[in-house]
């Protein structure tokens, strides 16, 4: 079977919440000409950062999430702004979320969130050298401790499920398939 | 600062879509005692399966994403049903998607979808020797072609971006940390 992309035959903006907005959408396949009602949650992209010290240790952000109603190790990250250039949104979280800056940027992989029902990317962008430079600058309602963890250490912490951010794995594979780290 | 679990004050149902619920949380820190708006996105845990054939390849779905709109490359898998097993339903959506059966499983790791806004886990299972035994049993609106890719094809497909769903990339992880393929 040749699989091709779907007519949209109508598309509603049914709700707008907080971070997302829910899109009803009415698709017609090309090949049995059914037509389907199927859920879309639009959100802007994503970045996170793979931020390295000089020996060596990985930033990560340790903080609340309301999703699942647990603190959780990620690393840092946030929504790229409306027009923002997504390497200027990885140095802006960064340094907004721990501090920590770099001069020496290089941009690891991209992936989609869920394309099944969600829109958008996430790129993971790896900061090298990162010093800490300045101070947090939180978004009301961030409450964000730093921790740094060696590669090992990081390996252990995912095997024992305290790394579990989808998004924070899929940036370890690209950090591992970069020879950085081993998985 | 030490972090801890926010006190949810309220939560309410604001909306049922076919494949999640939103609910509109309020919640206070322990910390500051603020009390803020959050949106979470309740969805059914997921499942994916890495399916090694006796010749070393993987299988693949090729299908049309509604979210990205775009057809994608990705693993079989789906959502658990409500009190199935994570296990019984890698089994399921392989055979059903694939055609293809495995009598060799193995838990290869767990991540959260999207902790920041989203409630729900997705496994990831090591079918070994997979066969195609049967066949495909899609759902309504599934149209899937079947594709066997070898380890080496797949790094080359993550590095160009045709791999790019994050749970995929996850899983990727995990199959590299068992030393089953190189990232």
């Amino acid at each position: 079977m040749i699989i091709n992309k779907w007519k949209i035959i109508s598309s509603e903006i049914a709700l707008k919440a907080n971070i997302f907005r829910y899109l009803k959408v009415k698709s017609q396949s090309p090949n049995t000409q059914a037509i389907g009602d199927f859920d879309v949650v639009q959100c802007f992209n994503w970045v996170n950062v793979l931020a390295l010290t000089k020996d060596k240790k990985v930033v990560f952000v340790k903080q609340y999430r309301h999703g699942l109603e647990e603190v959780t190790l990620e690393i840092p990250g946030g929504a790229v702004h409306p027009g923002e250039d997504f390497l200027l949104a990885a140095k802006r979280e960064l340094a907004e979320e721990t501090g920590y800056t770099s001069t020496n940027w290089k941009k690891m992989g991209r992936v989609s969130a869920n394309p099944a029902f969600m829109n958008n990317y996430c790129e993971t962008y790896l900061a090298i050298d990162a010093e800490l430079t300045t101070t947090q600058t939180l978004d009301d309602f961030e409450e964000i401790s730093v921790e740094l963890f060696s590669y090992d250490e990081i390996k252990q912490l995912v095997s024992t499920g305290q790394i579990h951010h989808s998004l924070v794995v899929a940036a370890l594979y690209f950090l591992a398939g970069a020879g950085v780290v081993e998985p």
